[in-house]
């Protein structure tokens, strides 16, 4: 019995066409002789289309992506597209439209990365960042635009139903890992409502993983942590914005977003969940076989790993790691495209 | 001709007399034998004032603060008094009635200061985070608290007035120091309607300053600049709560928080500007002689240099530096007051 994964691939712009070739590459060597065929269909959407059409994201394309069981996305974007028009009209759209309420982004520091730190010593967490609220639904506006009497506002929104579902999500993850530890990140004593909506949220919820040890620490203080002693934490679960930037600084200290896998993750199966790398299109170095697919391999894991297909995604972690410790000591430079083939030669083995 | 600085002192909880007897101490030795005499009236604010009777801070206090030329602030809080309690209705409060919308904060890595980096470089920066808009305006709310059915909103208010003043004086900052370059922080590709308006204002002030060159980043970016590149800053302006995340961070890699000084800045003069230490009250170390007074002493040295005093301002930085270069490669550990000691037997050298 064959089963078929049907995937929804968004290549994207700069390099992450090249990068996402390589997700592929290894997904197809993962694959090679197991029951599992994979069909991939492209989607031409990110900075090309919207310079060629000024369309971001259609109905129809929408409509269409919602069919396949998940999305690969390489990244998008360039500098001749307006800041937030391929964000908001493309990316948010994508995570808000099939409701990924769980981004998910796991840092780990495998053996012989560099890092900028000078003794971090074990890092292995996940950051279970919120994806459909904060101040990311879109809910703001300016009045008086371009005058000395402007105003502009930005609302950060936050529901019982939005954080419930995530906090449970997170605590699920923390009671499957080893430590079963999990630590809300927030500014509840400045952003007080919604702090205390976080904070109780997760009170409640910890009644019903009483084998889980709760913790609590403001951003600001979080990115204190992250830099001086970051193996403190397990699972963090915190809201959109400050998942953003907290899980930019835990990829920076675990070896830099050429490294940084993330999942935004519909775990009710409703729609497809999307994987992607952190990292952007990086314009400066597109085409040019410079970039690094080990993100955009690790996140081809994570969807595995969320289609069940757990073997084959710790197969691929696996490569990563060895190819990641062989490359410590190695002076030469790889080419993207080298780099795949290593990771495909590793997982087929 | 004796000139006679007029100071409100609020040691409020924990560490903070501690700290804060340290940095008077060194106010006294580094004016002694000057023209400027020193008088301090201690304002009784914070945690136990409001166990005591229920209040943060009155009209009267208030008015009372009001009349002196600046404010030094320990730190206050315990954990007995609810999240959010003190901060708004005592340090946010002071901040927003005198109109600091300057919150300066200098990040410096003195030779012999441990770092969680292992190669920093050179640096030294400083964070212009505005003080009187952005998310801690207290604009927020939450409806059915309590129930599966609550929203809770926080909103970010951001105005042409506020963010013009702060930019200018950002670029003023930046004009004057050598490298004479300035980073703007925000998130203009989510928050569009506030991230365009910074992004205009800083474009359009930038015409005033044809000196001072000019970059971006958006704050998940900066938090990864700050621990692989941090020389790469100079002046970095940016909003209250992205500036309150980026300024953790930046005392980290810079020796911790036991180090970082801050100015509560109002730049007008209307008010009282107030200078306390970046760290908190630490109550589990407080009443032992512990804590490290050297940022409750920098903070002083700001506050001179905001005075005009800025010999005397160098004076206790030179200190600063000298003791924590000898102190690198000491093995005892001293108390709060011998630090205070040792810095005051430096300045009045
Ligand atoms: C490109 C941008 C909208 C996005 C975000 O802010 O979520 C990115 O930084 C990320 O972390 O995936
Ligand atoms: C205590 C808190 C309200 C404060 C802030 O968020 O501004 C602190 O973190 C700071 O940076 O001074």
């Amino acid at each position: 019995m064959t089963r078929t994964l049907d995937l929804a691939v968004i290549a994207g712009d700069g390099i992450g066409p090249e990068v996402v070739a390589e997700g592929l590459k290894v997904l197809d060597a993962v694959l090679a002789g197991s029951d599992v065929d994979v069909t991939t269909t492209p989607y031409e959407l990110g900075a090309a289309r919207w310079h060629a059409t000024g369309e971001t994201l259609t109905d129809e394309d929408l409509a269409a992506i919602a069919k396949h069981e998940a999305i690969l996305l390489g990244a998008v974007g360039d500098p001749g597209v307006p800041s937030g028009v391929l964000e908001r009209g493309l990316l948010l759209k994508l995570r808000f439209a099939f409701d990924h309420f769980v981004n998910l982004r796991p840092s780990v520091l495998y053996p012989g990365v560099p890092t900028p730190l000078a003794d971090p010593g074990e890092v292995d967490f996940v950051v279970v960042r919120e994806g459909t609220e904060g101040p990311y639904v879109g809910n703001g506006g300016a009045i008086r635009v371009g005058t000395p009497a402007e105003v502009a506002n930005e609302v950060s929104v936050n529901t019982a139903y939005g954080v419930e579902r995530v906090v449970r999500d997170a605590f699920a993850r923390a009671q499957a890992r080893p430590r079963r530890k999990l630590t809300l990140v927030h500014k509840h004593n400045v952003l007080v409502h919604a702090g205390h909506l976080w904070r109780r949220t997760v009170e409640a919820v910890a009644t019903e993983f009483p084998d889980v040890t709760v913790d609590y620490c403001h951003v600001d203080a979080a990115t204190i942590y992250l830099v001086n002693d970051p193996s403190r934490f397990d699972v963090i679960v915190t809201d959109n914005l400050f998942g953003d930037i907290l899980t930019d600084l835990a990829a920076a200290i675990t070896g830099g977003i050429g490294l940084a896998a993330s999942g935004n993750v519909n775990p009710t199966g409703e729609f497809p969940s999307m994987f992607e790398p952190v990292h952007g299109s990086a314009p400066d170095i597109a085409g040019q076989q410079k970039a690094d697919p080990t993100a955009a391999v690790l996140s081809v894991a994570l969807l595995l790993e969320h289609l069940g297909l757990t073997e084959q995604a710790a197969r691929i972690q696996r490569a990563v790691e060895g190819d990641i410790a062989e490359r410590a000591g190695a002076t030469t430079t790889r080419t993207t495209s080298e780099i795949g083939d290593a990771l495909a030669a590793r997982v087929a083995g």
